[in-house]
């Protein structure tokens, strides 16, 4: 009987871990004032405002998986996240209450009930980042941290070209400090925008021209890799290097090629993509 | 002979004078810290910062005379200050001079000469200002200290009907808190611009959908002038008052009837026109 009984116990035990709910989360931070998203002792992390968030909100420790790692001082529009519960949510409720609950620098976009078998680390399929240059004579106030300023020649066009040779599969050693496992990743697109005048509000003011993005796409991306491939197109577009030059760094596999690693304000981790978008 | 020889020091003294030169700025800052932009004693202010900075350039006290006064909490892309000196000025280098000397939150992106009569507040024949609003369910870590955040209904055609009845000379007493002198001001433009997805950067991220501009251009503008049309176009678009209702406010001529004064963080100084222009 004691057996038994001990052995329903398990039974019960294991239909309330069935139970568990699996919820994304889309959130918007200023990396700023963050050592970067992943929980670590002794200093501030996106994550673990998130998590001290969710652990309120929800009377519960509550960990969650993020899409990766984003670098002290780097932003994101759309980081995904994803955490197990089997508190009864109420997804408006919620996404209310942890806002109220962050600090004004980060933002939860989304909350809402996922598949069991959804991780936001493993399931994502692609990522998209966005490195934000300012091209004039001056700085800007308000974009100060969340751009690079240049204020010499910034070739558009040049950087363009040297952005195509980085399309593909390739091994892309040249461009992370990462020394472990595979160095070849997949990159989509890998997009130079600018050459119009763009208002800090649209349409808007005569003080903001220059901006420019560097838009990249791939499936997952090594250490420092968008910072140094941005640092490497920024020399290009100062033609301090010819376009041309950005193929042989590729090839060279020796981040000893590569350009300097762009400050880390510049970057925003843009869009997670899973298979169900 | 004294008599003469004291004449002709008066004259030296004149001709000393003459040889002042008129100099004019344009100049962008961040103004959440400050406690806007006049001079105020034991307060921080964006003129005191720019004296400052232009006082160790020339090693002369220097004063300026902007084009107006901003409140405390609001922003400018291109207010315009003046000033005159006798001290040799070689433009390019006394901005990145006092660029190097302002903080982070003030620059300067035009120093240039302009004619003796030039004087930054009275020769200025119209103003622009922009206030930024931020129509989506959440707020935005980018935006925060640069728009007002509206959750709930914004119907931008119904803001911008409204603020067609503001456009011509009137007089503005419905929407300042100004008592002294004339409240008859002309208003040559109001327009409510959205409609369309606006990235942080342009063609830019997924999450920051939603930006409106309200832009307004006067001759002059009345104390809180903007941020009372605002804080009333806001109440059209929230849909709580008739856009015909604007028109009535106006002729009331009393503030009690206006919407509520929007908060100065949306606020900017985006231009200031002058004949030369």
């Amino acid at each position: 009987m004691v057996a038994l009984r001990s052995t329903r116990n398990l039974f019960d035990c294991g239909a309330q871990l069935a139970a568990l709910k699996n919820w994304r989360l889309v959130i918007e931070y200023d990396g700023s004032r963050y050592c970067g998203w992943q929980v670590q002792p002794q200093v501030n992390t996106v994550q673990a405002e998130v998590e001290r968030a969710l652990t309120t909100a929800l009377r519960e420790k509550v960990s969650i998986q993020g899409s990766g790692r984003t670098d002290a001082g780097v932003h994101a529009d759309g980081q995904v996240a994803s955490f197990k519960t089997d508190a009864e949510i109420h997804a408006h409720r919620l996404r209310w209450q942890i806002n109220a609950l962050l600090p004004r620098d980060i933002v939860v976009h989304e909350v809402e009930p996922v598949s069991e078998d959804f991780d936001a680390r493993r399931s994502a399929i692609e990522r998209t980042y966005s490195y934000l240059i300012l091209s004039r004579p001056v700085p800007s106030v308000f974009w100060r941290s969340y751009s690079l300023w240049v204020s010499k020649t910034f070739n558009i066009e040049a950087a363009g070209i040297g952005a195509k040779a980085l399309v593909g599969t390739h091994d892309f050693s040249a461009f992370t400090v990462s020394r472990v496992g595979s160095m070849v990743r997949t990159v989509t697109a890998v997009d130079v925008i600018g050459d119009r005048p763009v208002g800090m509000a649209h349409k808007g003011g005569t003080r903001t021209e220059g901006l420019i993005t560097i838009r990249i796409t791939a499936n997952a991306f090594l250490h420092h890799m968008v910072r140094l491939i941005v640092g490497t197109l920024v020399e290009v577009a100062a033609e301090k290097i010819e376009p041309g030059r950005v193929k042989e760094i590729l090839e060279s596999k020796d981040i000893s090629q590569a350009g300097p690693r762009a400050p880390a304000k510049g970057l925003r981790l843009e869009k997670v993509s899973y298979p169900s978008n």
